[in-house]
């Protein structure tokens, strides 16, 4: 089995990496589950609506996963608890939280189980992250042992940490979050795959995916500046394929995706 | 010109690495200018002593440079400030801070600046980096218009808003301090080189270096650790190569070093 | 020479507050000078206008003070550099910050210098307060030797190390944005009046003022929330007074005031 | 009912004021119930020993609560386990955290709770303090309504939000952490006593009851610093009196104590 991901899609061009090279990449690369971070996908860079999350399904994404900016656009709680392709950050607290933290997807004869987490290390205080997932994962390997976790944080540390402790347990641990695509891939012993994370969908000019000229700007005043997406005509797509073997189900290999002007999609 | 930068060294590991393949890199790739980031260098992970110091020097590097871990092995005080290669981040604050925050080196007919900048996002709050870099960059550039710059930061906007802050101003601006290699080597508008992190050089299985069990049995419990450099077989070198036009003193190409397990140094 | 200073006023019933008592403990108390703290006058809590100004001066303030939300309400770049009377802190960094960080007071023979500063520790990275401190004292001081200044700050350590790094410098350095009065008022070396925080004047069954189901809605479950000035009918001011003797220039006294139900009014 | 409570002893200062006066509140005072928080009690400062353990309570205090620094000194691990008297946050993570967060005291012939709950905002990570409260208090109050709450926390706002939310359901609320005394003791809806911070009990000229000139030093320059519990001749004792009915079990009154040189003890 191959699981193609792809990593924080930003606003209009992020979409429109997806809606152009999503297909080509399916078709090329013939993965049998395509997981899509899309958190910042509506046009201003925050959250998702129905519209976008709809569209990135009908562009082949199986599973949209998402992270801290899961409820900034309110109009998520519309429609959040009436699918089971879209997974929030599993440790968010509290009773009754929208939605789920993990789902599964059958993939031919196989299930495949995808989590989403947060970490907490310069991020709100959700539940811990760690705890979380021995509970998940215990409970999705009653039903398989394929697993992906999309590990939403802000540091390496906390990121490789989650992908040590899984090790052997999950099939895959691919952070996000950063939005810049680390050149880690790794298979960790028992059979995990590692990326810390899988870089960012959308403008490649800007910072984040923003104007430069606000963030650097707040940087240099500190005052309140109003971030957009970036424009300009150059835009990436970044994430990565997994390969898992049919017999072991263990990642066999980890490999980047990245597309933009300096590399350009060639098939 | 060619510059070869690499990241972070920690511990004796760390130290193997950079007295096995450091000769062999420079036989091999010929860079006119090596820079290695030492904050880590000691036995234990933390700071640099004026052994290390100078088994990097004779290793092969013309400049060491530091980060937010400088002052943590207190020997340093004793040479800092004999040495014009070994570079502090700039932005420390208060008067008569010990050692120099920037420094220049002879390559032939041209003089390469050097500097150290930290960042401030999830960090102390040292002087302002943007500020600090302004006041350093028009200086050197009186006396040349090559200047590498070391951004040792937390955060991935931070590095890449100074690297355009920078753009047409310096020849590369190369991140540190998350010890994970970046894969986003670039050339930006004006010719300056940049890569968010060069990653860093020690041991392979650890968690920044440091022995896993210690760091993720501090996410567990929240309780205090004694994090120590992790042991094991398994070691890395991470850095890259910048080329720099003759006629232009421009960055023409940033390419990534990795030496591992799974990237084996080939020559 | 008696000095009123009033903490941080919140919202319309702050705004109340103040024009109840303000012009009574003027008419009771009977300062030369007074200073209020004016960052969440708005009726949203946060920020300023022209109009809240003046009405925060027609009251009977001589001087206001801000903090960290100094900008939330854009209307403050329209007047602020139109006014000696409204103070911003002074570490705001870069060039051409609008608006000024110290002011000076005539009151009769004698000229009262005020500074706003505002605290790093778990805010953002402004420029160092201890420096800007520093410059600005020294150039308050060749005018007078009656120095107030409203330390804006999270943390207790910072704004008593603050205190006491002007100790003997300042006639007072009184802490805001906390919103909880504390109950340290002293007389440090030197004749420098310090109380670690002023507290607010605004909804008294509040949280920082706001209304308390949001702001506990959101520990409970980390996702965003509108925060709302608190309502109903109880309402505090909080507050000191800080006496000076008129032969040295020092303060010899600071006391807190606290006007709300359970501490009525009195003359 | 009366209950005493100690805010955070620091040192052997701190242990010399609580020598000195704590016998003479409890014959003054009468409480029946005493509870000091002891996270500082140490000569350095951190943690505590079973020596200076037994010293509190051979002093007077029923049980000793902590806070972030109850893991510093080691020598809790070969203790903590066999006292009930001694109580750490709650909320630490984990199976098998060392100790407890809640104890229960025999008063004549009512029993008293005390929790400790360390809060989250700007210290690490421990599980949700509102979610565990939720927990415990609903345990307790199997076998009492009168339960004292020790909210360890740097922030004003999460403090008086666990008051808030615990209010009608615990006796009071009180605050550690932050080592200076807020003047807002209230009486809550619902019979719960709330004060945000019962202040230090130590060294009265240091930061924190550290030395100063470390403290200060640290803001200047960003370098490591030794932090040493300060000396000089002035020390304090920080805390509060609660009342509680003996009919409803409801708090009635909550006064700061405070000695200190401008605050003799006079009884
Ligand atoms: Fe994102
Ligand atoms: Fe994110
Ligand atoms: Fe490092
Ligand atoms: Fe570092
Ligand atoms: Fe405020
Ligand atoms: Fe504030
Ligand atoms: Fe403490
Ligand atoms: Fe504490």
């Amino acid at each position: 089995m191959r699981i193609l991901f792809i990593g924080d899609v930003v606003g209009d061009q992020g979409m429109d990496m997806i809606q152009t090279y999503l297909p080509r990449l399916k078709r090329d690369l013939k993965p049998q589950a395509t997981i899509v971070n899309g958190e910042n996908a509506t046009p201003v860079g925050r959250g998702i609506s129905e519209a976008i999350y709809k569209a990135l399904l009908s562009s082949g994404a199986d599973v949209v996963t998402m992270g801290n900016h899961v409820w900034d656009n309110r109009e998520i709680f519309d429609f959040i608890d009436s699918t089971k392709k879209l997974v929030r950050p599993a440790n968010f607290p509290g009773r009754d939280v929208p939605g789920r933290g993990f789902t599964t997807l059958q993939v031919n004869q196989k299930k495949l189980g995808v989590i989403n987490l947060q970490g907490r290390v310069f991020l709100p205080p959700l539940d811990d992250p760690f705890q979380v997932a021995d509970r998940i994962v215990d409970e999705l390997r009653q039903q398989t042992d394929m697993i992906f976790v999309d590990m939403h944080a802000e540091v390496t540390s906390e990121k490789r940490a989650m992908a040590l402790y899984l090790s052997g347990r999950v099939t895959a641990v691919v952070g996000t979050h950063t939005h810049v695509q680390t050149n880690d891939g790794q298979i960790l012993t028992g059979g995990t795959a590692f990326m810390t994370d899988a870089g960012m969908t959308g403008p490649d000019d800007g910072i984040l995916g923003m104007k430069p000229e606000a963030v650097i700007g707040r940087f240099l005043d500190q005052r309140p500046a109003r971030y957009e997406v970036a424009t300009g005509p150059n835009k990436q797509l970044s994430g990565c394929i997994v390969d898992i073997s049919d017999t072991t189900n263990q990642a066999t290999a980890i490999k980047p995706i990245l597309i933009n002007r300096d590399h350009p999609y060639l098939n």
